[in-house]
């Protein structure tokens, strides 16, 4: 339901058929992707009895600020797909996609602004606004942290959370918390949702950290090239366990098979053959799922809904289940 | 008295030395420009005898969000240099340029947001949110088109004054729309001040186009590569108007160097020389000159104060005097 709403408010956003920017703007968010941060924004209100129509506004918003991040990211990363077609930058060039990410990031801060016809409380509003702002504000201090640990198999598993907290975690836990504000939930229940928010994030990277290593059933039609990881030398958590686990002469071999993964598809497959071996898929997948149950708890904070039950189906989900 | 203000500010939002996006925020904010939007803003505010204090917060916020736009235009059009130095993109690399630049237009909402605790109303400021991020929007239009005029020496005044009035003029408007509402002026007074902005904004790319034909003593110290406009190609006023002037042998000889200039510091120096000639240069200057009085008659919808007078010299400065 929240998706044909959705594409036609894109519509109504971006109308026009013989405008440059508005072409970017719906080649960037349609076809859309899962909407998770929307549908997150709008079981939230439904379980806490806010205002579904008010939300959808926002939720509207938040993906347009989240595929702002997606097109810079891609474009940072050298990504050239995205949902199973060409990337932004891979269509449209580098200036072009720099471009639709600034216009979809300032229209995404208008789009909230312009709530206040909807009803919504003009001083919540502003709290989201901030919020928001300061959340993308920490998307970009991860994707730097990102960048610095680019190569760093010796990061340690505390520098990689602090960089998955900012880049990932940092919008979903305030989608949480945006749910909580707008419908006007008591600090408990806001606090909690944060946190919520926030270990679900967490999982979701893990989650996404560990799509390369499962078994191609899986993977098939995650839409986007499943060696993005290993061409930009990230130090995903597979690989991070499995280096606290390696023998010496193994964590040599590890680290050899990693620096040439970003070039060698056959390097990328010795690479996972390692990690199985050393159990460091396992234990990744135990560490995302003990994530999955941490976010789970919190979800005792809200009243006992069906619309819970749907929160619990979907943090579920981003375990391996 | 602002710079102080100012740069203390900036300070206090991106205070960590051991931080690289504050240092990179640092970077590109401080030391700062010539802060017109910021100075606009109050100067329009004190001439509607409007609550300073409130507007400076809303100013600094301005210039955070120009700042950002000014990092993704280097980054696009690959200048080097900006202020004097290295721009942010030639210090410290695309990734970092792009998430700089995506930082500091995120702050800038939450600055805006955050001046309800400053005491402005709460609907006034989604206005100005609002207003910004459909401004934001705006200029990413601007760029666009003017990168689809990149070379096109037959485009035309009417393209060249779409493109001008969205990628520079939309911000100084914006700028003073933003004073007027803070003011609570009247609807009269709004729409003054907003095209006020908005004709100062294309008298001030006129006089940027113009920069490189002036004389070296009123260019130096501009700080920016004077070549900039020629090696990205960009149809400037001189150039269209000598289009216009042109007999066909020299309009060939015109184009030939164009496509040339931005390789070539010969062909810029013959071409600079062909400009004045044909008298473009004058006539470019007339056509700004007419632009600075247009923009000066607006202001006679304020009261006659000394902060009238100041806003009258602001808007002569930037004509040729």
């Amino acid at each position: 339901m929240f998706s044909g709403y959705y594409t036609s408010r894109v519509h109504d956003l971006w109308p026009r058929d013989d405008d440059a920017l508005d072409d970017l703007a719906r080649y960037a968010l349609l076809p859309h992707g899962k909407l998770l941060r929307p549908r997150l924004l709008l079981l939230c209100v439904a379980a806490l009895d806010g205002d579904l129509a008010q939300a959808a506004a926002v939720a509207a918003a938040l993906e347009s600020h989240h595929t702002a991040s997606l097109v810079h990211d891609d474009l940072i990363d050298g990504d050239a797909e995205r949902r199973g077609r060409p990337s932004v930058h891979a269509r449209y060039g580098t200036g072009q996609a720099l471009l639709a990410g600034d216009a979809l990031l300032c229209r995404s801060f208008a789009e909230v602004a312009e709530c206040h016809r909807h009803g919504v409380a003009p001083d919540l509003l502003l709290d989201v606004i901030a919020l928001a702002g300061l959340t993308g504000v920490e998307i970009c201090r991860g994707q730097l942290l990102e960048e610095r640990l680019r190569r760093d198999l010796a990061c340690g598993l505390d520098a990689y959370l602090a960089m998955v907290t900012m880049k990932t975690a940092a919008l979903l836990s305030a989608t949480c918390r945006t749910a909580a504000l707008l419908s006007g939930a008591d600090e408990e229940t806001t606090t909690a949702l944060t946190v919520y928010g926030e270990t679900l994030g967490i999982a979701f990277q893990m989650r996404d950290d560990l799509l390369p290593y499962r078994d191609a059933e899986t993977v098939r039609g995650a839409g986007k090239p499943l060696s993005s990881d290993l061409r930009n030398g990230r130090p995903t958590l597979p690989l991070l366990l499995a280096v606290e686990r390696a023998l010496p002469r193994q964590a040599r071999r590890l680290r050899r098979l990693f620096a040439r993964a970003a070039h060698s598809a056959r390097a990328r497959g010795r690479l996972t053959t390692l990690l199985h071996e050393l159990g460091a898929v396992e234990a990744a997948t135990a560490v995302l799922e003990s994530y999955v149950e941490k976010a789970r708890a919190h979800l005792d904070h809200l009243p006992a809904t069906p619309h819970r039950e749907q929160l619990h189906r979907l943090t579920y989900a981003m375990g391996t289940g």
